[in-house]
C-alpha cells in the first residue's frame, strides 16, 4: 500500500481539480472562472458573480434576468424554520443558529431528494436565498422586532439589507454590500468548502455539505476574524488609547492580531484593496471615519512590525460596522455571500465524483497492544 | 508556491498523524489504540472501547465505573430538542433529523462554549449519549408510540435497545449490539471523521464537527451501504427468486451489489467476520437464519465472480433486521457508534491542531479572462 506523507493542513497539497477559482498568492491574484476579482468587484453583481460560478461563463441579458427572478421568487422560508427561529434563546450563538435552521431547511427541501444536477441548482438558489433570510430573520427576531418580508423588486444585497433593517438602503450601502458579497463569493478550497466537498463527496446532498460548511466556517481560524478585528476596535476606542501603541503592547505580549496574513497570499490580498476603500468612502459618508481610521494605523504598524498585509477579514469589520450590522452577524454574513461557492463546489464534486477519503500516519501504541484483563490493570 | 498534486480522493495521502486506530489494509488488521478489533470484538464493551479511544489507554475498574456512570447520567435530553423531534414529518429522513437535532443540541449545550480539552470530553460525553437518545425518541415518536425514558442502570447498548422497543433486551441481543458499536466506533480518516476534523481544524466546536460528520455518513458511498443491502435482501425475498441468479442478473447488467469491497482492505474486512458470526447466532437463535442464508449465498457468488470481500455493511443489514431495527436506522446506528471515534479524532485534531486547507488545480478558462459587458454578450 503506497503511501505520501502530506505537510501538516495539507498545506500545497492538491486534493482535487477544479474549474471555479485561481488564485496565484505570490501575485496577489483571485479570480472567479478566469475573470479578475477587481474587475468582478469594478463591474459585477452578487447575482452575476454567482451565475458565473455555478454556470461557468457570464450569463446573457435573459439569462442573467431568468437567474435574478428564481433567486427572488426562492425568498420563501418555511414555517418550521421561522418556528424554529422564534424558538431560540435570543442570546444564542448566530453560526449555530445558521447551522441548525439550515439543516432544518433540509428536511423542509421535500422536493428533489436526489443528487442530480437539476437538483442541485434547485437547491442552489433555495439555500442561497434562505440562508440570508435565516440570518435576517434572526437578528429581527432576537430584537423583538418584526420579522420584514422580502421585497422582490430588490437585488440580494438590497433585499438583505432591508430585511436587516427594515429600510430600503440607499444606494451606496447597497452597491458596497453588493461588492462585499461578490468579494467573499468563493476562495477554492477554503477550510468550509473542502469541509463541503468532503461531505459531498460521500454523495451526501447539497443541504449536509453546506451544513458542514457553516460549522467549519464558524471556528475562529476561519470565518470568526473580522469580529475579532472589530472587538479590537471597540476595546482600542472605549479604552481612548493610541490604536498604534496599543497594538504594539499586543504584539508585545505575543497576543494575535486578527486580520493579518493568509496561508495563501504572499502580497496584499486582492479583497482587502476594496474593502479598504469601501471602508473609507462609507465612514466618510456616514460622517463617521473613526473605525477607517483606527485600522489605517493599525494596517501600517502591523505591516511595519510584523510584514504582515491586511486580509480580507481586516477592513471588512470597519464596512460592516459602518453598514450597521451587529458584530455577531459578520460570519452568518460571510455564509450568506460564501454559500454561492460553496454551491458551485458541491455541484462541481458531484458532477465528477470520488469519494474524500486520506490516510493517517499511526502514532498511538504499537500493534498489537495486549487487551489486559480488566482485573489485571493498574 | 511549491505544490504537489495528490491522487483522486487523495487515496493514499497521509493527511494526519494520529494515535487512535491503526489499519492493515493488507492484511485485514483493524485496530484501536494497538489493540486487535478481535480482542475488543471478544472482550470488550462499548463502554471500554470508548474510554480506549478517548484516552488512550484501557480504563481501571474504579475510571471504567466512573466512565459508565457519566455516560449514563448524560442521558438527559434537552425539551427544545425533543420539541424538534415532535414537530417534524414521522416520514422524515432519520438522518436529516438526526443532523438537525445534533445541531440543535450544540444550541442547547450552553456550558463550555470554548473549545479547551476539559470542555471538549463534557461535550462528547453529552453527544454520545444524546445522540443515541435523539435516534429512539424519533424513532417512536414517529411510530406513534411512547417515548421510553433512559434507564441507568443499563449499558450504552443494552439502554439504546430498550428505549427503541420498550423491552429491556435479552442477553444475546445487547452482546450483539454491542459488539456491532465496538466494530463500528472507529475506523480512522474514514469520510465522515475526515470531514470532522477539517472542521474541527478551523478550531470550530464538537457539535460542528459531528454535525458535519453525520452530513457525510448519510451519502450513499458512506453509510447508506447496509441499508443498500437489506433492500436488496427484501426485494429478493419479494420476489421469490434464487438469490445467486439476482445477483448475477444484476452483475450482468452492471449494477453495483452493496455491501462489497473497500477503499482501505485488500482482504477480508476484519469486522464482516464478526457481522457473519452475529448474523448467523442470531437467526439461528430468532429461528429465522433466511436473511444469514441469503447473505451468505450472495457473498460466496459475488467473491468467486467478482473476487470482492464482503465488508462491514454486508453483514449488519441482516444482524440489524434480525434485531428488530428498521432499515432506515441502520446509518443514523452507525453515527451511534462511530460517535466515539468521530469525538476521539475532534479531541486529537484540537489537542494539536493546523487549519486543513488544500489547492486544487485549476482546470477552468485561462487567466484574464475577459469581463465581457452584458450588452455584448451573446
Amino acid at each position: 500500500m503506497s503511501q505520501a506523507t502530506a505537510p501538516r493542513g495539507l498545506e500545497g497539497i492538491v486534493a482535487t481539480t477544479s474549474g471555479i477559482c485561481w488564485i496565484d498568492g505570490d501575485k496577489g491574484v483571485l479570480s472567479y472562472r478566469g475573470i479578475d476579482i477587481h474587475e468582478l468587484a469594478a463591474r459585477s453583481t452578487f447575482e452575476e458573480t454567482t451565475y458565473l460560478l455555478w454556470f461557468g461563463k457570464l450569463p446573457t441579458k435573459a439569462e442573467l434576468a431568468d437567474f435574478t427572478q428564481k433567486l427572488a421568487k426562492a425568498r420563501v422560508l418555511d414555517a418550521r424554520v421561522v418556528d424554529l427561529l422564534r424558538s431560540l434563546p435570543k442570546n444564542a450563538n448566530t453560526m449555530e443558529v445558521l447551522r441548525t435552521a439550515v439543516s432544518l431547511l433540509g428536511l423542509s427541501d421535500a422536493e428533489d431528494k436526489d443528487a442530480g444536477h437539476e437538483a442541485n441548482v434547485h437547491k442552489s438558489f433555495r439555500l442561497t436565498s434562505q440562508l440570508a433570510m435565516i440570518v435576517a430573520y434572526f437578528d429581527r427576531i432576537r430584537k423583538g422586532k418584526e420579522i420584514v418580508e422580502p421585497d422582490a423588486s430588490l437585488s440580494h444585497a438590497g433585499n438583505f439589507l432591508y430585511m436587516l433593517t427594515g429600510e430600503k438602503p440607499i444606494a451606496e450601502a447597497e452597491r458596497a454590500f453588493d461588492v462585499a458579497l461578490i468579494l467573499h463569493a468563493d476562495h477554492e478550497l477554503n477550510a468550509s468548502t473542502f469541509a463541503a466537498r468532503v461531505i459531498a463527496a460521500t454523495l451526501s446532498d447539497v443541504h449536509s455539505a453546506i451544513t458542514g460548511a457553516i460549522g467549519a466556517l464558524k471556528g475562529p481560524l476561519h470565518g470568526g476574524a473580522n469580529e475579532a478585528v472589530m472587538r479590537l476596535l471597540y476595546e482600542i476606542d472605549a479604552a481612548g488609547t493610541d490604536p498604534v501603541e496599543h497594538v504594539r503592547e499586543m504584539l508585545a505580549k505575543k497576543i494575535k492580531v486578527s486580520g493579518f496574513g493568509h496561508r495563501v497570499y504572499k502580497t496584499e490580498d486582492p479583497r482587502a484593496t476594496h474593502l479598504r476603500r469601501m471602508s473609507h468612502d462609507l465612514g466618510t459618508a456616514a460622517g463617521n471615519p473613526r473605525w477607517y481610521e483606527m485600522s489605517e494605523k493599525i494596517e501600517g504598524f502591523v505591516k511595519g512590525e510584523k510584514k504582515l498585509n491586511a486580509n480580507v477579514d481586516f477592513y471588512s469589520a470597519s464596512t460592516y460596522t459602518t453598514l450597521g450590522i451587529d458584530m455577531d452577524l459578520f460570519t452568518p454574513i460571510f455564509a450568506v455571500s460564501r454559500i454561492s461557492g460553496w454551491c458551485a463546489h458541491v455541484m462541481e464534486q458531484h458532477e465528477n465524483n470520488r469519494l474524500i477519503r486520506p490516510r493517517a500516519e499511526y502514532t498511538g501504541p504499537a500493534y498489537p497492544a495486549p487487551y489486559v484483563p480488566l482485573d489485571s490493570r493498574s
